[in-house]
């Protein structure tokens, strides 16, 4: 019979032959560590949650996000806006707040929430709802943790005129995500190999006149074929250091650069390879020597107990002692759900960001993005970005193919 | 040399041979229509306006959307929030807040407005910088125009703290964008034509034992082939009412519906179809028929002059003289950049909708989404939803084919 595996034209098992998948939910079982939602929610001082963020529905629903407005979120004069309200230490009255369609998915068990209200169509119904369940919840709850960034001001006015003191919860909610399960570094696995195989199958499509879109846009039917959500593809040809897909042709002799984010059930594979259309010679094997070195340094001190900041100081010192150091830039930054999330491992991120910083260990479990970017004034962009989880003894790649020169068009 | 209608696999020619394109921006010249905007800005008493839900910006830049948050819009601990700032009949003051990566766009120029900053990374950083923009407007602007669905919370407090009189400018824009351009139907074409047609080829590869999943995943590797952005798939198979994809099988002899959303450049393909997995019997043939059959007596009376109320009474009117109405459903509202829009022909719209409602005239140069639902208890789903464009004289279909059964699994 049908296999999905087989099904989807040029889908690839995952390393142990099958595709990863969630486990069907189960009605009042949360799929999160509510011990650990409630001890950072007590933490930040929040009586209660109401999480609007795509990424944190779907962490808090155990990998479900409604289909339907996967590709957009506006409808008629709003826009969809589901919602996990979750109350400290009480997660059997969690309710989800989602569309009328929604009810095609309730209807097939996919949803553990205990409660669940498939009734809305925009923000302000929903979030109407929202405060409906909160304010029928034992307290009621008075400090209510919102996702600022991802709650549209006309929600956010339902809640505030209800509570009047909403809290920005997006610390606890990252901070909740930031240790991967191993069915969650499966999933980013599937998202890195698939993506890094586009990427050689792109390339291998390659010749004299094709333009920058056109590869581009043949990176994202090659991401789709293999079961990913295409995200976007920058891409460099020649010389230059513009990264923007467009009419640029590809010439005979060029080197090219893609970085490309695909996911696969939400879960990030975001990273970049190098090809030439013909042969580098020996500068251009230099320079990605170089980047390949400084990586490879970076990498080399990634182990759970070492402080987050000693990845970036190792990809800075990498790049101090290079003789391209004028040309070179290093990043380290931790990802999963979101391209960047925790750990933060600069020093100079956004918000002064308390636990999974730079001054705190690395954990078994966290995925990483290390990134080493040479832009050569003469030879052009030269880059690779790689992904790799944590692990007690070091780290591990997650799709680490391909990470010297392709020779394109050898399709 | 590479032609993009040729390179893409499957892609197909426009109509007139080609595929639409927007034409390349010229550096301070707005590709809309400002003295309507003005107009609609000064009925609604705005001074200004902040644009900053993704259709408003694509509209307000002509066609330009940044690519690289096309697949999602979080980014670290906050979200992309590309905003376009208007002076109400000063255009040109127009700024456009993009993202730090947008400095390659704009290197190519892709933007047309006047003033450009492309420094902004999340929600709070893009608000300052168009909060000093306004500032620096003649008057200042006091009354700013907003879309609150699409404004999160802690930007919209960034320009609240600022001006305190934030008004909400949602109807201002649609009613912007209610009659479309040539080049907007020729966008509405190519997507709909494209939709039908990988419906058509999806259809093709059923088989029995094929899951609702696969054939929906089918679906969205089509469009991709056809240079479509997958948005969502509606799918039943058999007498199931149900129609979220699923491992759910199909079987020999079941009736299957697909219904899709799919953009070419923003604008939506959203069109539904039958198959059958075997012949037709009487009884089908009969409860299609009567679908097309209220299909056809609401497109009959789509014209330009006629009140759009017309469109949804004639359907209505068609349903209560069907023998099957206690199972049918008809809908007709406009679409274009979102999937419902102006014009609004029911009367039971969300909010209060002034103009381009049922008791106004449809234009030439709107478009409609007309769809005939009927739920049969005993023999499934059978829908048809078909898009049109009013005319002077009438109406002409975008994407009419295969609106009888179609023999699945002639592949």
């Amino acid at each position: 019979m049908h296999d999905m595996t087989r099904d989807t034209p040029g889908a690839m098992p995952d390393r142990d032959g099958s595709l990863p998948a969630f486990p069907p939910p189960r009605r009042g079982i949360a799929p999160f560590d509510t011990a650990r939602l409630d001890a950072l929610m007590e933490e930040a001082g929040l009586d209660a949650l109401v999480a609007t963020s795509r990424h944190s529905v779907q962490y808090l629903l155990g990998g479900y996000y409604f289909f339907f407005f996967q590709g957009r979120d506006a409808i008629g004069l709003s826009r969809y806006l589901p919602a996990v309200v979750y109350c400290r230490a009480r997660p059997e009255l969690t309710t989800y707040i989602g569309n009328r369609l929604e009810r095609y998915e309730l209807e097939q068990g996919r949803i553990w929430a205990p409660e669940i209200e498939t009734v809305s169509w925009g923000t302000v119904d929903a979030m109407e709802r929202a405060r409906a369940h909160l304010a029928r919840m034992p307290g009621p709850p008075k400090r209510i943790g919102v996702e600022p960034a991802h709650l549209p001001a006309d929600a956010a006015g339902v809640l505030d005129a209800a509570f009047g003191a909403l809290v920005d919860a997006r610390l606890v909610l990252e901070r909740l995500r930031a240790v991967k399960t191993p069915l969650e570094i499966a999933m980013l696995r599937a998202a890195s190999d698939r993506v890094v195989d586009s990427m050689l199958a792109a390339f291998g499509t390659c010749a004299p006149g094709m333009t920058k879109a056109q590869l581009a846009e043949r990176l994202r039917l090659e991401e789709v074929r293999r079961g990913l959500a295409f995200e976007y593809c920058l891409v460099t040809a020649g010389s230059s250091l513009n990264r923007a897909p467009s009419p640029e042709r590809i010439a005979e002799g060029d080197i090219l650069s893609l970085d490309s984010g695909g996911n696969y059930h939400g879960y990030i594979g975001d990273l970049c390879r190098m090809a030439i259309l013909g042969e580098p010679d020996q500068e251009l094997q230099d320079l990605l020597g170089a980047v390949q070195e400084i990586q490879a340094q970076a990498r080399a001190v990634v182990r759970a107990g070492v402080l987050g900041g000693a990845v970036q100081e190792a990809g800075l010192a990498g790049v101090a002692a290079s003789p391209h150091r004028a040309h070179l830039e290093f990043l380290a930054h931790g990802m999963g759900l979101v391209q960047h999330e925790a750990p933060w491992l600069t020093g100079r991120g956004p918000v002064p960001y308390p636990g999974h910083n730079e001054n705190a260990p690395l954990e078994a479990g966290m995925v990483l993005s290390v990134e080493t970017t040479l832009q050569h004034p003469r030879r052009g962009f030269v880059k690779l970005e790689d992904t790799v989880v944590v692990t007690p003894e070091g780290s591990e790649g997650l799709g680490d193919a391909g990470r010297g020169w392709t020779r394109a068009g050898r399709d």
